[in-house]
């Protein structure tokens, strides 16, 4: 969560957005857990300074946690995982910035280590990509206590990594095997993270269990899931309603849809050259299909993130009425489109998981067909009914668009109707669940 | 070689540029050889017509080659290979140059098949990343032949390998390992084209041995080497004495060398940033060395090409008198100032091998250091001699550059000698004669 003010100067909470800090709020309101957190604005650090319960913000050094942020984490980190660097020409490596992001890191761990002699017994639960150096500061000072860390986005292979200098690279890798498990959403990115281990640092593997410089760490893959009750709910929520009863007053007779980040990862410019070219190649759709792109303005303090919506509205305007953007953050109007989609639409380069890719599946009330790109993480568990595309073949996607707007009903039904129940099976609750399984094993093995 | 006319309409014949060309001579000089090869040049066409001896050129179709050489080999393959897309925006996979790949592919099978045809015993080499499909178009006519496939440029990992869409990767694979050998330069291109071949194909590994649809192909890694009679000859040529003593009039005190095609792998315009960079951090050093860039133009017939070579030239006017650029194709020029340099900067993006920082230090005459991108296939063979840089990392670059500049004499003396002594030894006849040697192994095997 974040704090702000109003315009009468009233603090303000506002729920973190995207599915993760969705995900993550059901596992912490079922247990007793003490959540850590930089501050991000100016109200976060007034709430730094006073007396917390359950919470804790840090106030990072300001210049510190942007170098951290908008440097060293995004692009650096984020563009590596997603193989997103043009790199006959990006990125020149930033040691300022990653000094600073050890910086952070040190505070976190500092902070850890504070909770910890309040909780001896407690467990700690890294999240992401921002944190990789925070375990090993924690293990120096406690060698017993249980730690795991969840990396939510891709996990490249070693050449990928290649951009960051070799002493660095070896941090982040022996930073995460501090931890005594590790998890990703895929087998994929957990075959690179284990692959790595060994590239990196030497390290030997035995089954699922990395071992480096005297420690066994579990590495792990779980997809995460949805809090299927929370799409439920939303699914009958006043203004969900009154969001879908416009869209339905204004839809075309097909529609297909994106929801997405303006993250360059999500490829969303090839998604529309691809869009353009099935109707060029099927006129006879024209005016019958439209695509709605609901983008939330992503990291619009980084440059190339800047770049990347621009070149995603010059995409779109190419493509005139055909394509519906609408640029901001409305999750309840992204629910009821969830609700009314023919064809969602998710081909990005790269993905960790992708939860619009379960989210609107789940709610969906038209039996819409899901076009899912090899490269997202839940590819590994929808790729049987989804249709899969090539994330850098736009042709390819042309094709698949047009094959998902004809398909057969019955098989649409079908499709639909397996992809909600794995859904429904697989939720949230199960993905915490699975974080504690694997705790419970490292434990009963020590 | 290829063919042209002169002034006067006379045919004449100019050698293959680049090392491997000349490698490649020298293992055919010493063997009864059919080499064959595309035409590329009009007069090359009119050769294929006549009857040859040796040497078979092929006529492909114009239009046909120029989709093969000038899209789908470059940059579509050596982009990939080389990890050079932006893949946020690049590249749309093109399905019509990739036909024109596997057209040209088995017009070179089926001439391989009519040379089998006059010469059952044959065995049969293919080269690099043009000719990834022939192999399996000629195993299936020939399932007793003995193949071997030799890689010059790196392999990288799977995920940049989804660039491909899955069937055409898998056929890239599925081509390679109509094999009985493939070979390349280095253990870690190997052991990415081995996880590769398991990720892709399912197939399964035992030692250096891949097993794929009931054939065996055995995966090897054997750094290339120099010809050391010809720089021992080059070393006292006329016309490179004469350069020699017009670069010995106007040097400076200090000179550092690169030579490279302007090719966006080789990270020309951050090796320009890291000299700058050098020379910011240590002003003392203005005047008194200065950097020698010889700069082949390459595949201009490429857009992304012409768009590096523009950058390159705008990096290097932004350094002024420091940089001494020349844009041009003298061999014999480089070889005048690989005797001369202090410092050979060596830092590709990635890099197959990289000749020139063997024949550079082979032929130096004072005691010149190699700067060395840990990202060049010779990083595995020359690291202990070399200052190792990553290409990323442009402040690490300029460090290592001063390093090199004020080095202890002895030391330089010491790194220098065994560099020379290991390219000495480790020449291109060991490289030809473990090409035989594996295919004797996989014969006496079978």
């Amino acid at each position: 969560m974040s704090y702000g003010r109003d315009a009468r100067g009233e603090r303000t909470v506002s729920r973190g957005g995207g599915g993760l800090a969705t995900a993550l709020r059901g596992l912490v309101e079922q247990h007793d857990v003490t959540w850590i957190a930089n501050a991000m604005t100016d109200e976060d650090r007034v709430v730094a300074g006073e007396e917390q319960r359950g919470t804790i913000l840090l106030a990072q050094d300001p210049h510190a946690y942007d170098r951290f942020y908008n440097v060293a984490a995004n692009p650096m980190l984020w563009f590596v995982q997603h193989m997103l660097w043009n790199l006959a020409l990006t990125p020149d490596f930033d040691h300022d910035a990653w000094t600073s992001y050890a910086a952070v890191n040190a505070k976190m761990a500092r902070a850890v280590i504070d909770e910890l002699d309040r909780n001896p017994d407690a467990l700690v639960f890294f999240q992401d990509y921002h944190l990789y150096l925070a375990p090993e500061l924690v293990r120096r000072e406690r060698p017993d206590v249980l730690m795991s860390h969840f990396v939510h986005i891709p996990w490249p292979e070693s050449g990928a990594w290649s951009v960051l200098p070799p002493e660095v690279l070896r941090d982040v890798f022996a930073g995460l095997l501090a931890n005594d498990v590790v998890g990703f959403h895929t087998d994929r990115w957990r075959r690179n993270f284990v692959r790595g281990c060994v590239d990196v640092l030497g390290a030997s593997v035995e089954g699922d269990v990395v071992e480096h410089a005297g420690r066994r760490t579990l590495v792990t893959a779980h997809p995460i899931g949805i809090d299927t009750a929370e799409f439920d709910a939303l699914a009958e929520d006043e203004d969900v309603l009154e969001r879908e009863r416009e869209l339905v007053a204004s839809r075309p007779e097909m529609l297909v849809l994106r929801v997405d980040r303006t993250d360059p990862s999500k490829n969303i410019v090839r998604g529309f050259r691809a869009f353009g070219l099935m109707l060029e190649r099927h006129p006879e759709l024209r005016g019958r299909v439209r695509m709605l792109a609901l983008l939330d303005p992503s990291r619009q303090d980084i440059p190339e993130y800047v770049e990347y919506l621009a070149a995603v509205e010059r995409e779109a305007r190419a493509l005139g009425d055909a394509v519906d953007l609408r640029i901001g953050d409305d999750f309840k109007r992204s629910v009821a489109a969830y609700k009314q989609f023919d064809v969602l639409f998710v081909n990005p380069v790269f993905d960790g998981l992708n939860l619009v890719s379960k989210e609107a599946p789940y709610v969906n009330t038209r039996d819409g067909m899901l076009v899912l790109s090899e490269n997202a993480g839940s590819h590994e568990e929808l790729s049987a009914w989804a249709l899969s595309v090539n994330p850098f073949d736009v042709s390819g996607q042309a094709d698949a668009l047009h094959a998902a707007l004809t398909m057969d009903p019955g098989e649409k039904q079908r499709r639909q109707a397996a992809i909600r129940s794995h859904v429904r099976e697989h939720d949230v609750a199960e993905w915490g669940a699975a974080q504690l399984a694997d705790l419970d094993r490292v434990r009963s093995r020590s």
